[in-house]
């Protein structure tokens, strides 16, 4: 039997195999041929999970945050599984000195998987491979799957969004930090952490959120909690945790928003492939190339020519213009 | 004649009026209909002026040095725009508290033309948005646009790397500063700014790119200069911008580089338009919130019905099956 089929790695993840699952989270990120055949097999083994987006600026504790989140949760007694998509954080290698190669997944002490994703180059786009990375960890048997990302990016911010609870990490003595988080940070965050509490300022950091979140008369849910952590040392963990799960028990988002995941996801899935095939097809026979020249000789315009494209595509979808 | 419409816009932006020039701009982002026969007419008219990204982390002073290098290139007679994609600039409102409202156009005292553009909720993705207002700002008679954007997210770097130049800005202080950026960024780094020089630590976060300069093998680009500036008061401003205008007249990014950005342009345009259209389609009859309702009971999986959306369209597109 091939040990590498993807039947065999699905059966052996299953059965609880790390390294199944480590090389199954690998493939499928990578698009190999079958990998959405394998998560046609994956997906109804999911539904347990709850996703926790933990976001915030670069240096604001996030990995620390994520690490003692999760030691918490297993003493809990859950399953816990970390996905890092920050490429400040420690465990996506982001800050190890001329990281051409990356540690991909790591174990720590408390057996919990940590998959880390580098931010680019992510085949079917960063957002949707987290969402099938969370999927496969949550069909292994994780309770929760913690999602480590930066605040500051359109995809990344569109990552945690897809969570059912998220975390916005502020720290203390970053001057614009809370203030850059603001774009459309503050509306997506169900708990506000203050990490690196024991440092002086975080008493007016936390004023800063509490003023900023009593401004903000447009959302209708309730005023998300904000707690004081120093995630190194362990202080005010077991608070948050509790509060996490407090928020778990009784979801604060309801059914529109699970349909809008639903929905953001299944638009996101169709174009990323639709956009792999049309780039296929467009590479076919050197006509993309021979664009690219006219284009580059100024004797057309790419708008002109993504519309000509266009109307190939859909004239031929409606059957006007017999195929060549 | 009706001022509004696109041609008359287009009339009056090309006879140099900032508010047809700023509405353009506005209707092309907002992708009303007909933006793409604007941006046919607008397209030959652009390729003059030269592209310089400015990326960095929130609070390295990109604004401020991004205004800087304007001021000074005004001075030697050029015209100049900015484009500010960051969420933390003050151009762009990141930094105002509670920005429902945005400015989204603002000129300074030199006359540079800036506009601001939110991370999320662009039509055409931040990419694309950014390109269209770039080619808009060319055709208005721009000799440089400058694009700042910060440099963590994947959407804000693909943005900087379709610039003609990179600049990327640290500063002393930033403790993973310098290490956050690394991802990705090295890579297309044409110039490296150590700003707010005037601070302790300035000269070594030099000697960190320096020497991860000097440890990155794997490019065959001429290593890029480091400088130091302190945007605020002007020092180091006038060499930065000699050595921006010395690399702009002596190219380091050739003809494949060039072939590459059209191509990546023809491919993003052409896959954003096409989900436009798939959304639509599959929005209709309400085809899609059935598949919505379905994935929601766990009746099917998101997988099998993207599936089933691409063959039907593909097979359709091959004539194989009959429209029904």
């Amino acid at each position: 039997m091939n040990t590498n089929s993807w039947s065999s790695l699905i059966e052996r993840m299953l059965a609880g195999n790390v390294r199944a699952l480590s090389r199954l989270v690998s493939r499928v990120e990578n698009r190999e041929p079958g990998w959405m055949e394998a998560m046609k097999q994956i997906y109804p083994l999911s539904g347990k999970a709850r996703l926790i987006g933990i976001t915030g600026s670069p240096g604001a504790g996030k990995s620390t945050l994520a690490n003692g989140i999760a030691r918490e949760l297993v003493a809990g007694g859950f399953k816990v599984g970390i996905i890092a998509v920050d490429p400040s954080s420690p465990f996506s290698g982001g800050s190890l000195l001329g990281d051409r190669l990356r540690m991909k997944d790591l174990w720590n002490l408390d057996g919990v998987f940590i998959r880390s994703m580098a931010t680019r180059g992510a085949l079917g786009g960063l957002n949707q491979s987290a969402r099938d990375v969370a999927k496969i960890l949550d069909a292994f048997g994780k309770d929760f799957v913690l999602i480590e990302t930066v605040g500051v990016g359109q995809d990344e911010v569109e990552v945690v969004r897809a969570a059912d609870l998220v975390l916005v990490v502020c720290v203390p003595g970053q001057g614009d930090g809370v203030q850059a988080l603001k774009a459309g940070i503050m509306e997506i965050a169900d708990i506000f952490v203050v990490n690196k509490a024991d440092r002086p300022g975080a008493e007016e950091v936390c004023l800063d959120i509490e003023s900023m979140l009593d401004l903000d008369q447009s959302s209708d849910k309730p005023k998300p909690p904000v707690l004081r952590t120093t995630a190194h040392t362990g202080e005010g963990l077991p608070e948050l945790v509790r509060t996490l799960l407090d928020l778990c028990s009784s979801p604060a988002k309801g059914r529109d928003w699970r349909k809008m995941r639903i929905r953001e996801e299944l638009i996101g899935l169709l174009g990323k492939e639709l956009i792999g095939l049309i780039r296929e097809e467009w590479e076919k026979d050197g006509v993309l190339e021979k664009a690219v020249r006219q284009i580059e000789k100024r004797e057309k315009d790419p708008y002109s020519l993504v519309e000509e494209r266009l109307s190939l595509w859909l004239n031929r979808d409606r059957g006007r213009i017999p195929r060549s």
